[in-house]
């Protein structure tokens, strides 16, 4: 098999980086284009110095890239100059898979979009067409799809935790209480007093309560599960470690018992290589995870009386952005869905 | 005015160190004794060598101590062992004042002690006079008090985040979910493999869901405050930095607005010179306590409707130990409550 | 004794803001002024959120600060900006005292200032006024001065190890490899890539490989203590912890052994109250002097015939920068050196 | 081909763990055996909760594996036990090939492996047969071997950046002085009070200084490339991250310039597949290695002239352990080398 052309956009980030990362090492794809403007003409490895060992292209600006040669392009942008980017692509080749690792076309609702995001939609057609890319609930449409919006890092624990039991009924949609904890990679490269390591490190602060927007995709995709329209709480915390991501959440039963919302859970994720839903008593933390494209789910009693409480971690920059966008990638050229993400997690 | 004489016992474990790092500086009190029974005949420079610039008195057991020539007893030992110490001590001198930072006196019923605690209390007439030592909820109390069981670290946060909101009827005592998140001081020194600088560091993991034994103290205090019995919620996760606790409550609100959360607060706390309300959109870290005896509390919207966030963080060390202990002691000498606490967060 | 007036030029900055902390609990000062021209208008609260207990000035821009009123100045400004601003004060109030914690008076030769900060000095009769504030080694010099240029922070730990033991001529001047390490704060508080928590974090990096512009500093102080022009090598390391700085300093022997370099060093501090000399086998270590005032010094054997190990420790914004300027401030004042310098680090 | 069928001794260490790690992704082995007695009976996961998604076999003790249906057996004991066990396991299948992580047989001189390990070695005659397993420096002789001992860490790091300086004569070998960096795997993970989380984080200490094992065999090898004895400074430091190491080498020319040395490196490491040698002005950064088996290698100017420094960095646990022994296997298997270890480094 011959290997399919991709490139890398927003190849100095950190999301990019995980990208090029595990592709360079995937059997059946070449890394044809990486991407960086502000970066144009430098080595990867001067953006990148952990990079050294491999001999990739040189960093160009977007506009230069040859799409018609290319079979996918993974995309990590930011949010909303990403999409004219990609109306862009793929009108200069209409064949081309599309790994959108930005936020741009997560949001079905165009509203909801222009809410959260602060602007009109500039490709809204597009947006239409995007298949919201969490593996294991939309498969089969990734697997035709030509656009692919990867979901955000904390969508992707939240939702793989939440949606079996919401659509089972075993849980309560209007009382999903939902803490979330990030290693500081989340807030990506660029420069913040809040991620700088001196004050980022040895402690731990909430961000974002009651406004972040990865809010919209959970209400989402909780809402179509749920048959309803539904809002829930979603807390972050910024917590003194690079890489990995776990959600607290605090679920009112309808009737059901821990032990069912565990059935239910492995029900939803047998067969899945990389969701595991954890034995009664073992405790997901984000060490397990860290590096892989592994999420770990795990749930428990709570003290008050009717309430349970369900866990999940995951990597961020992996199952959270890159790997499951290599995950779709897999999906969507017939390739076995594990090919180059099987990497156990680097501990300690 | 002549120093009072103390003790510190168990000053080889890190809230022994922290009251010997403050008390070695607080102008009123005179080090005489300080007690590691594994390790006594040495320097204690030899135990932490952060004391080096001090002049201490050496370690020794505890059995060594002359109790009648002291004035009072700050205890850092292990939960268990130090009831019987306790009581030897204040048999020794009946007048001796002991600011105990175990666990051993928290909860006035015996059944919870012993369910909790595996065992029956061994003091439990002392367990009856000991006065739970939250300084903002028992002023009086531990002023004319000779035994103060000064509260976990958890607890003190949770506290007093949440006591004036159920006093005052503003939240629904039965619903509050508390996800609590500590630095790994909190497990204390001892050698257990998860708190190894390789296990715990780079990572986060929740533990002892549902049974950690602060629990109890919650219990007993919201309890009280509510004026019924209550259960609550409390999961706390180990994350990677040595000090600080933040408590991130979710609360049901009986009617209430988040304001009137706020103006609680600020009522229940005007004057206090160590809690403080944080103003509307201000978040509590645990970056702006570490090192000190002070509390920030925050209140903040939930998407969900008729739910409400309140935030505190203070430094496990401190006044979730060895600080509200000196806090306690200045009361009960009649000094002014802020002697020999008033260093600011250290940060960075 | 009324309180003198002092104001913090730079109060945005990690060494302004050590400055602050200090400074708020000193028994014989009042903060009068806080500048940081960038954020002028707003409470320091607003750029320091750690400093919430304290009841501040207002952050305002330097031009504003009423210089007559005020006793001293702590200037923790970016270098190169310094010289003039600390030019125009002293022309306002020619009585007041300056603490100058920027490399812009530290350097006695002009042409080695201009050599290493790239432009010729812009106020060479201040600079030839100008005091190098290492209390230690000038302590009579700085009583008496105006205007005194606290040392770098890594110049300080080097100095200190150094000095009396090429003025004794127990080590070879020209052969002196120093290793040095620091934290994260070292690098200030400005936006740059390498100091972002997912960049520094978990790994370490050595910067600056024979150009770091504090070794201007050490050749200058090292030739004056050797009598003769002396180039050291000096290697900096940053290391993922935000305090904290250790120098492994590599010396060639001139006949003496080990015993007579910790008793050189022994006799030179005897009677200092903030550099201890560590007892044979003694390691010094950062936990050791987080947050305070204090040095630590040990003297090894190495393995290599004729050679031996020096190593010191300190915090790099308390004795290297912000405490030992007040350190000289209290010289300067006629106060006991240690006047709100005693805290104990903070450990852990 | 089928696979080989493998042991890992020791798997409830890090080294071990690492092994594991590696080997599950390993496309021409198979884990038959795992052991670890003080957790004999239990799953891998119990220990390395990491390892779900692997479905391994059951921890046993090392005396219940049939050794006669293995290949190969990876060692990852403390040194010390080591050696009475591998000669029984060898015993028990003469064709096994072994690759013995431990120090045991890493010293060739009987005299050396006394002094520094306290007792006389216990398999005097495996000693002799052993293989000293730095690949690049012995790749012959491994391909060859029955059994390898694996280089400590710090000794991989500092004999690929040193060993063809000296065997070149561009180096005085009598003026070594390595300054070496280490995370804190380093130290294993048995409970040591040093390598606690709230110890060794946010600061950093020397230790072990004139007196690390590691330097025996540092000592041997420099000795054998400069054809004479040898006695180097080797001076490790324990940094608050969990893996990496770093080694900033002090080294006196010999007539030859900073340009000679980096020229004689490329020349030694032409072609070599994991140790790479910086372009001028390129700084290695543990950050670069993380996870994986490459080393980077850089050479500086000293501004002492006639003196250079040259650093390496490497993974300890991979390259420095466990990575090289899979090299080890490979090359010994006939395999490529790089077989199963081409991650690249996890950064951030």
């Amino acid at each position: 098999m011959s290997a399919r052309k991709i490139a890398v956009l927003g190849a100095s980030g950190y999301t990019g980086a995980d990208a090029v990362r595990l592709l360079a090492r995937h059997p059946h794809v070449q890394i044809a284009a990486l991407t960086a403007n502000t970066h144009a003409g430098k080595a990867v490895s001067d953006v990148f110095p952990h990079f050294f060992p491999l001999d990739l292209a040189m960093l160009t600006a977007w506009e230069e890239v040859d799409w018609a040669a290319l079979d996918a392009v993974f995309c990590g942008l930011p949010h909303g100059t990403t999409q004219e980017i990609i109306a862009a692509v793929l009108k200069a080749n209409p064949l081309i898979r599309v790994l959108d690792m930005s936020a741009d076309f997560r949001l079905r609702d165009q509203a909801a979009y222009a809410q959260w995001y602060g602007h009109e939609h500039r490709a809204a057609e597009l947006q239409e067409e995007a298949v919201y890319g969490l593996t294991e609930l939309y498969r089969q449409q990734i697997t035709a799809a030509r656009l692919v919006a990867c979901p955000g890092c904390y969508p992707t624990a939240v939702l793989l935790a939440l949606v079996p039991l919401v659509k089972a009924g075993l849980v309560d949609a209007h009382d999903l209480v939902i803490d979330a904890k990030s290693g500081v990679t989340g807030a990506g490269r660029g420069l913040k007093q809040k991620t700088l390591f001196s004050e980022a490190g040895e402690g731990l602060s909430p961000y974002s309560i009651a406004r972040h927007r990865h809010t919209a995709e959970i209400d989402q995709e909780i809402s179509v599960a749920a048959g309803k329209a539904v809002t829930v709480n979603f807390t972050p915390h910024l917590i003194p470690m690079a890489r990995g991501e776990l959600c607290t959440c605090y679920v009112r039963l309808d009737g059901a018992g821990v032990d069912d919302l565990r059935a239910a859970l492995e029900e939803a994720y047998r067969g899945e290589p990389f969701v595991h839903v954890a034995q009664k008593a073992v405790v997901p933390q984000t060490q397990n995870v860290r590096g892989s494209n592994y999420v770990q789910i795990g749930v428990f009693d709570d003290r008050i009386k009717g309430r349970a409480i369900v866990i999940a971690t995951l990597d961020n920059l992996v199952k959270g952005s890159a790997g499951q966008a290599i995950q779709n990638m897999n999906l969507m050229f017939g390739w076995p869905e594990t090919t180059g993400l099987e990497q156990i997690a680097l501990f300690p």
